[in-house]
């Protein structure tokens, strides 16, 4: 099954526009509750705030059907595992806003899809930087590999995702810059991030208070993506900033030259950069079913 | 209900490469067809050979529920139109052959979405060239809008989609080479074709036989696209030739320099060239589901 919003409601997700303010958050919020409330956003079971780490931010809730950890059966009975990196900007966001689906609705997601999901907190700025996010997340997925077979998790069969700011910790971990090793990654999801940082000037005020003054070259995941170890999976909303359109031009432009193909991009196809996330279990064609078939696809086989 | 292909046959439609060759054709129609013939490739009724011009080659199919043609309800009670072009490199394919899905199994996705679905058939290179395919599509639109009502479609509410060859054909139709207004088109679905076509010795040998020595100015359609009057969905399989990834490319770059944003493209996930359109019906998730979901949004409303 499919889930998919009634037209109207695309419609005025729409009508918002692409300007990433408190009131598109709290206007698109409002538009998919009601939505994820009636077609439940919790798994049957959710063991939360697992320490990953020593900081009070290194927490991550584990999110399974109940039915049974598996135990000492073989890796072949275990399940994916999807490891979900929240936005906010660098300096805000959790995985977890008590009474909303954020970010339960991802890992009720999982479950139903047969796997089980992982939802973690990070380190923010301005008291943590770069590329303090990229190792939060290469602590994380090592939790992962060392704990996840407790819960019916497979860890050699493991997608990681990020989301806008959580996107881009991810992808910096992905070209090494969190230090750990991909050992049991099989894919990630890189959702509405970016991958060129600005030098000078250029850089925004959300870029600033992370990355400060690293220069463009040390902390840009671009080129290091271009030959990522893993299958990636990138998304675009349909009503994402120019900002984030113009990462997708620059990254397609720069594939094609290394690779002779284009690299899959979803564009969520009604969706703005915060209903494209919340879509999720409400509106699986914008995003999550195409994420759930690569997902399936990277991690088939043992 | 969004069929999926099992995960090995996908590996096995990915393992045939991006090369078209007569292999590639039929091995991968040969993977799809079972599935196909299990899930039902025929609408309830299919209106044969209507002539929408003078040629032999002037004719399309019309499929539809069977359920009545609506009469004289009003255009509310009407369905929308999905008038689908085929491929086949300029001087093959035919709307219909006989025993395969060939292209009747979109008719039937069509009429499982509740729309009807035209297929059409058009003249072929190297008797009749540039601008023959376009002035076709234009042709056929005229015919669909004059005698869809009387079955139940309406004439307002017109998707055009085209496959390769095909697609270029309708690319064409948009941008006016072929004559004929877009009245009633709410948008058309582009789905791996080509939109720059180079000069001389750059031209290969699939387009020789249709644009002849035409300038590339004249018969290349990007630029015209992107000031497209209607809302445009394009398309590209996983394992499309490099020249189709490269089209995307140029088209992305474009678009973003034109709008600041970029166009929504279906990278259809597991698919070649082939097996993309094949796939609809079966593997609806590749490329089916989110053109229905663009077919409904750009239908929505009177």
């Amino acid at each position: 099954m499919t889930e998919q919003l009634p037209q109207d409601v695309i419609a005025q997700l729409t009508a918002m526009g692409p300007m990433i303010t408190p009131e598109l958050v709290q206007g698109s919020w409002a538009l998919l509750t009601p939505f994820h409330e009636k077609a439940g956003y919790t798994a049957p079971k959710i063991d939360r705030d697992q320490r990953y780490g020593d900081h009070e931010r290194h927490r991550l809730d584990v999110h399974t059907s109940g039915a049974g950890a598996g135990g000492d059966s073989g890796a072949d009975n275990k399940a994916p595992v999807v490891l979900f990196v929240h936005g906010g900007g660098f300096t805000g966001g959790d995985k977890h806003v008590p009474g909303t689906p954020m970010y339960d609705h991802i890992g009720a997601w999982a479950v139903r899809n047969g796997w089980v999901g992982v939802t973690m907190t990070y380190r923010l700025a301005p008291g943590h930087t770069w590329p303090a996010g990229a190792q939060d997340v290469a602590s994380a997925v090592q939790w992962v590999r060392d704990n996840v077979a407790r819960y019916g998790g497979d860890p050699d069969r493991i997608v990681v995702a990020g989301h806008s700011a959580g996107c881009v910790h991810v992808a910096s971990y992905l070209v090494g810059h969190g230090g750990g090793a991909l050992d049991g990654v099989r894919g990630a999801g890189l959702l509405s991030g970016f991958y060129t940082i600005p030098d000078g000037d250029a850089r925004s005020e959300i870029e600033r208070p992370y990355f400060g003054d690293a220069p463009s070259a040390t902390v840009s995941t671009l080129s290091g993506l271009l030959d990522a170890e893993v299958p990636l999976l990138f998304a675009v909303a349909q009503s994402d900033p120019p900002f984030s359109h113009g990462q997708v031009a620059g990254l397609t432009a720069a594939w094609f030259a290394r690779h002779g193909s284009v690299p899959q991009v979803v564009w969520s196809d009604g969706h703005n950069h915060i209903s494209q996330i919340g879509s999720i279990g409400v509106d699986d064609l914008a995003l999550g079913a195409p994420l759930a078939r690569f997902v399936n696809r990277v991690t088939a086989g043992a």
